[in-house]
């Protein structure tokens, strides 16, 4: 049961989200795809080879689907109760299942009726439905998931989440195909991480929103630099592997340093750059200042020693980065004074009310997958593009999630999976950091974003991520 | 130099605080005092016996005053630079000295002219001149302060801090009128904590924008509490000794628990109670949570060690109490499973973009402080009543602070410094969370304010705190 909502939730329940005119007048035509790897061909014989879709005007010519199913995998990200939305208001039923795969598994669902889904509307969280990390991988668990879509009669599965919850959506879509069952899958991106990127997918949704919320924070601890002159606040940024959401925070907020872990520094060269800085602020009367730190850094920290999950993945949340460096630092610097400040900013962030870009696209990605079900399509993820330009302009694809995928080896063995996008050393927001970082190690150039505003014009409450 | 204003902080700077009228035809009536400790007269002979003074309707009869120098002391708080707006705009020439009291002492300071104050209205932090935690307290500082104030022919000070700098101001206007200085002394109620509250001070600005922004990170916080439903969180709140910030937003956002220290509790009662929470909270399927727990809730734990300062305090912000919890309750808890992630609010919130509350109400403090010094007052504090109400019903008094002021034990010795005042265990604040608290406990109840607004409407903008 929720508690009474607050003024600002009631107000978002009357936000309509923009969406292109195209899914009124449109249909899909097939567009090329990315050839898969050769070698998932004995994986996925009946989905590789696959088209994209992508919608331009026409007549629709299928009815909306009777009956469709929709489940969270993985990490909250903000707009995941606007995919439901748009699904529930695009197809006849909607069932949520309960705690991610789970759910799915264990037939745990949730009867998403329009009633149940109002309240919901542009709100942050997936607590509506929960979400969850399992995989189906067993022949026990697809069979079962397989039993549940089949006993509810769902026309389609709509699974939103990351990479590993993608590349989970077409072994179902390619086993439900040879288990002769008529439940389409379709992937909706959804991560804050900003690592499911690729030309095909430009963002995943709840990356503006996190980022903004992280932004928010970070300016006001600048603020507070600034003003206490005392303090080193060295802010841990949630994402594993990529620097995504630090490069977006850090062209928001313009820290001192910015570790970007792509650029593969060793640990001594970090911390002799975060010395150095320190030594130089210091000449200059400065004993304060920011510095982001992203969760993934460990990763790309070659010889860095750390507990591994069951995937063999480093757990980069269980190293504590920035007491490590601030412990490497304090050793090398040559300051009688120094007070340290570690923070960690991650569920700050996944939770909190969508921006205004994570409301509107959200619930476009749930449109696209409602229309996907209606045309029979199975095994795509939806993909926006042009996500800069103004809504009417957004290019509606569906894409086959074969082609996204490359071999990974975990634990041992190559696995296919969606491949990880990490931070572009050579692409524009990179390049753009770079020349401006060195301004910022002794110069003071924080900036303040601010709270997210959803009131007080455009150019408060309709902005797209930088690094987009 | 700071960095380019974002699109909201330069939003900001058209708002223009309301004050009460009486500002432009009011003048000063002798009101009631409370009568000081007898035994501060050896201490404050010439102002033991001043009078409180309040603004009445009255036609004024002083000419602004020419010169006033300004100062921050202690830890920054939202609206600062709105008492410095108000002070700009009411005195002749305003001198600002840097780095808190240090910059009296030295003569640091910097010429704040309306162009060098313009960017800084309504915006966070105390970057513009910055602040220290210095107390003018030997006779060579007290030489070193009489002389800057005479150099610059300042006729008034004002000191904008917490209980110990208002203290420190009382120490002053004591010793400039012993020493026939000229320069009034005016403090001015700041603080995060909310702990400078008595029947004389309502509340002290920053407050709210600061317990606002926890508010938004706890209601994020708890929306995915109940989304990823894995996680207990663990929320330490900043906020020396009182437990104000936590009652506040306990308020705000209904968390499982929230801890109140000053009901003084023993450790292992808290760590029943927090296991009772949880064990049942897992029978009902849930295995997160999330507890408020206030910084200084190790005071008011009996037999607790830990590190103190040099005033005596026990420095509550070197013990993690979040972390000390964790691991007390791990221990008795017969959980197979079980996920807590700790997390410290505090420099998040000083620096914040002031609400509206906080922008009218600390323009006011400074228009209180200017017409004080106009009138030659001095030894006084800045209070503002009803804040509740309207703006133009609000209650503009100077009062003494000398009968503010009780004895403490500093270092073994007596010391007169401003009471803090604790949470009121009888008052309606902490005897409604109490009516509540239980509901919250399994029932879950969260709530989620989101970010501070500045547009959108008078119930998203022009909230007072749910304590008041």
């Amino acid at each position: 049961i929720l508690g009474p909502m607050t003024p600002l939730e009631r107000k978002r329940l009357d936000y309509h989200p923009e969406i292109p005119s195209l899914f009124k007048n449109g249909v899909f035509q097939i567009a090329p795809a990315k050839a898969p790897h050769p070698d998932l061909r004995s994986l996925f014989p009946r989905t590789m080879d696959q088209k994209a879709f992508r919608l331009v005007p026409g007549k629709p010519h299928f009815a909306p689907p009777r009956r469709v199913g929709v489940l969270f995998s993985g990490g909250p990200a903000a707009g995941g109760h606007n995919v439901i939305a748009a699904l529930c208001d695009g197809v006849g039923e909607l069932i949520g299942f309960l705690n991610g795969a789970d759910g799915l598994v264990r037939d745990e669902w949730k009867k998403l009726s329009p009633d149940v889904v109002a309240p919901y509307r542009n709100q942050g969280g997936f607590d509506l439905i929960g979400t969850g990390r399992t995989k189906i991988e067993t022949p026990e668990q697809l069979k079962a998931a397989q039993e549940t879509c089949r006993k509810h009669q769902l026309d389609g599965l709509v699974i939103i989440g990351g990479d590993d919850s993608n590349t989970n959506a077409a072994v179902l879509a390619e086993y439900f195909l040879e288990e002769h069952c008529s439940t389409r899958v379709i992937g909706v991106p959804k991560t804050i991480d900003g690592d499911l990127r690729s030309a095909e997918i430009e963002l995943s949704f709840g990356f503006d929103s996190a980022t903004k919320t992280y932004a928010e924070i970070i300016g006001n601890i600048a603020r507070d630099a600034g003003s206490a002159r005392k303090y080193y606040h060295f802010i841990k940024l949630m994402g594993r592997s990529a620097s995504h959401i630090t490069l977006e925070c850090a062209l928001a907020t313009q820290p001192n340093v910015a570790l970007i872990g792509e650029e593969g520094l060793t640990l001594p060269q970090i911390v002799h750059k975060l010395v150095d800085v320190i030594e130089r602020r210091a000449a200059a009367g400065k004993n304060y200042g920011v510095i982001l730190i992203p969760e993934g850094l460990a990763e790309f920290i070659p010889n860095l020693e750390g507990p591994r999950d069951p995937h063999g993945n480093l757990q980069v949340s269980q190293i504590e980065t920035d007491q490590l460096l601030i412990g490497e630092v304090k050793k090398k610097l040559k300051l009688d004074k120094w007070f340290p400040q570690g923070h960690f900013l991650g569920y700050e962030g996944r939770c909190c009310l969508p921006t205004n870009f994570d409301a509107k696209y959200a619930y476009v990605l749930g449109c696209l997958a409602a229309m996907a079900i209606r045309d029979r399509l199975t095994g795509l993820i939806c993909s926006v593009q042009h996500l800069r330009k103004s809504v009417e302009q957004w290019q509606c694809t569906l894409v086959p999630i074969v082609g996204l995928m490359h071999f990974e080896k975990r634990l041992g063995k190559p696995k296919p999976v969606i491949a990880k996008t990490l931070v572009d050393l050579k692409g524009e927001p990179f390049t753009s950091f770079v020349k401006k970082r060195g301004e910022w190690e002794v110069q003071d150039a924080y900036r303040h974003p601010g709270p997210i505003q959803f009131f007080g014009g455009a150019e408060l409450t309709d902005t797209v991520p930088l690094t987009l």
